[in-house]
């Protein structure tokens, strides 16, 4: 980037307001996933709308990449700058706009922490549901571009299902402005639900309107354990199959359990081979009762033993357990790979084997845990970025995980996005007629292609190469 | 359309299963839409997705216009061949294909009725909830493609929070296949939502895999009535923001009262201003709990009266006396204009307040029953179409009523879509930058434009006359 450009760039949010430095720079050259770095040219912190369209029109007319940016938790490399171009930050516009509590909606800015938004609505009796595991410190920003997941998706779904209406600064500088506060609209294609997901590609986010729900009057948290996982799996499909559709559904595999009892020191049993953890909300007779038709279905799939949490304190406990199971596993090796290979729900068993089976045909540590309950794992590798041997191995190895989660009817990405990760997967999911229709509507709002490019789309498609009997 | 190419058309599905005869085409040369018909060149019932990609890559090659037709219950004129063409009906398209319990999906073609999806799931103890009123003859397809919404759209949300995944004939005759039997799918955009609500503008469904939830254990049905407007719709509000969520929460003005008893005379009190039909479900403790509360708040409303049915015969006549509205109206005067205009719920007594003001301004007899949980109101013009002085009025009094709902925070179609006859509007809800968006998604999936031509994009823009000072 030309030194003339930076300063016209520079100019529309004020230096204090730009980061230009290498050692600035280099802070916002990666995010959470590991190996994948590039350099920005710059880092801006807009205050306003205004600010970013005058952003975007001068990177439209100079060709510079343009990568929004929340938090940078991102887990498949989507806001690496990996062309170049300016990063866009919103800790400037941090505000929340509106709260109505007769619609039951909430607008904010998109540098809002996602947590911070429970935390205002929840003394008013409102709940927002989705809540990925960086929601202390992602931005709804960032969940919005990536349609974040959760622990509670199994039964309130994910943040597409609360994104009522959102303002975007086209590529070409003009605001659109989908939905409203509104529980119905059709005038149209969804371009709410469009926006949702794209990860950064065909437009910048800069006001989100959600939907909020009433608090649920009370929750009970049960942890079970079984010596099989075959029989932790049946139990998770049974209880759905009961009709009880639990708020959070969780699984962990041996050797998670193990890691995190190493740590935590909370008297989990390490002699089994899969936990559950099991949480309920709703009304306080109906949790009462649901949870003793759970008790009962986890005993006739022969769970070894149950805990359930008799105070908020223990509940939380428990549920930490299971929180914590990522970061107390990143502890063991330099490299961490978290992945998010999905299947439907009664695939869960099948999966959690073939990947224990890859993950000993390729000589690798890979643990596993994660929603059981909406059939999305989290097979994590822990690994070294520095032995290129053992990361060929990694590579070849999460192949053939995304090939068997397919096979099993599932997906290459449930919650964590595409991002430059990813996409030369892609194709794997929704084959060569599903990636010219998504080329064509990013050609058709971005055709310069300045919306962050090199993500979703891969250069290179990837050849399948496991091949099947 | 040249003779030659109407028979190689008839060749893909057999002379059997083609209509032909001006007689035959005529019935489908218009659907559920006041003044709106043009003659289809031929009416198709292909067998399977195979002869589906048939048809699409002939009428590619003459460029020849395709339109989708479940059972034309459409509100926009959306199914009317205004260019001509093929009209593709879904007739023997009509299997349930898989219905799995353990994932909670159900996957069938389009021709499936809707309401014969929940006669086959419910004897399971599951449900399918989008109810759109003509569900016992309108298609699944028809559905998916409109976003239908329904009664119970206020707790259960529309069509588009069901639809998991979907199978397409492109306009270039290959096949897309999005989503599947999952609950969480980030990989790429969300072509399943793009699709659902695209009016079959840019593809051809041949296959919907649907999500379904337990049914709930017990429901309860009241009717309230009300001397004033502001205090029904304030009743509304104030339901939602006690934290009860009601299944359907329903309104009817007086002149809808009054014909409605006039037809039924189930002695509905017609000398009140407003009715709300209530109807609560869930756990049998809950809504218990639930409508001691809401009958209270009506009360403190100033509800003139209220009616708790006591059995589910009783429940069944009282939620019959709003699901009729529509056919008791409509036998006033030769002609029926059922609108859907919505607000957010906040502005409900605003816009029937400017309803029945644009009423009397242009003499007009509309009545206006609806969604009132959603904001989604039904006003309803009895008119007569041949008298074109009316007619006119008859226009002059929607486009008024569109621009009205938009200053509230609306939009011009909450659940019937936009056709033909809305697509004069759509700039006013999405703006210039909104229809550059769409008509860019529509060319790149469509550049022959034989989808569906003619609707959501106008020929020409409406120009919106009213002044607001």
């Amino acid at each position: 980037m030309e030194e003339y450009i930076i300063q016209k760039l520079i100019d529309i949010t004020g230096k204090e307001n730009a980061k230009v430095t290498i050692a600035q720079r280099l802070a916002y050259s990666y995010d959470a996933t590991a190996n994948f770095q590039a350099m920005p040219d710059l880092v801006l912190s807009p205050a306003n709308m205004g600010e970013i369209q005058q952003i975007v029109k001068t990177c439209s007319e100079y060709r510079i990449p343009i990568i929004s940016r929340g938090s940078g938790t991102n887990l498949a490399a989507g806001t690496v700058p990996n062309a170049g171009g300016v990063i866009l930050l919103f800790n400037r516009m941090n505000r929340v706009l509106d709260f109505d509590e007769e619609n039951l909606t909430i607008t904010v800015q998109p540098g809002v922490v996602t947590q911070h938004i429970n935390e205002l609505v929840e003394p008013k009796g409102l709940f927002y549901p989705p809540d990925p595991s960086s929601m202390k410190i992602s931005t709804i920003g960032g969940n919005v571009s990536e349609n974040s997941g959760g622990l509670r998706g199994l039964k309130y779904g994910v943040t597409r299902d609360y994104v009522k209406g959102l303002s975007v600064v086209l590529p070409n500088g003009e605001i659109l402005k989908t939905g409203g506060k509104l529980t119905k609209d059709v005038a149209g294609y969804d371009l709410t639900s469009l926006f949702v997901g794209s990860e950064g590609t065909i437009g910048v986010i800069t006001e989100i309107t959600l939907g909020l729900i009433p608090t649920p009057q009370t929750k009970q948290t049960l942890l079970v354990f079984y010596d099989q996982l075959e029989t932790a799996a049946q139990t998770v499909s049974s209880i759905i199959a009961a009709k009880v559709v639990p708020t959070t559904l969780e699984f962990m595999d041996k050797g998670t359990i193990e890691n995190v009892e190493d740590y935590m020191k909370i008297g989990l049993p390490t002699d089994c081979e899969a936990m559950l953890l099991i949480e309920l909300d709703g009304d306080m007779q109906t949790v009462g009762k649901e949870m003793q038709l759970v008790l009962k279905i986890c005993k006739e799939h022969g769970a070894k033993s149950t805990q359930l949490a008799q105070s908020e304190e223990e509940a939380l406990q428990l549920s930490t357990a299971r929180r914590v199971a990522l970061s107390v596993l990143a502890r063991k090796r330099p490299t961490t790979i978290l992945e998010d290979a999905t299947v439907p729900r009664s695939e869960i068993a099948n999966m959690v084997k073939e990947i224990q089976r890859i993950a000993d045909k390729y000589n690798l540590m890979i643990f596993t845990f994660g929603h059981a309950g909406d059939g999305n794992l989290h097979p994590t590798c822990l690994t070294d970025a520095r032995d290129k041997e053992e990361m060929e191995r990694v590579e070849a190895a999460f192949s053939e995980i995304f090939d068997s989660a397919l096979r099993l009817g599932g997906t290459i990405t449930g919650e964590h996005g595409v991002g430059e990760m990813k996409a030369p997967y892609l194709e794997w999911k929704i084959g060569e007629s599903g990636i010219e229709v998504m080329k064509g509507i990013k050609q058709s709002i971005d055709p310069l292609n300045i919306m962050n490019p090199g993500k979703i789309f891969a250069k290179d498609r990837k050849q399948r190469v496991v091949v099947h009997s």
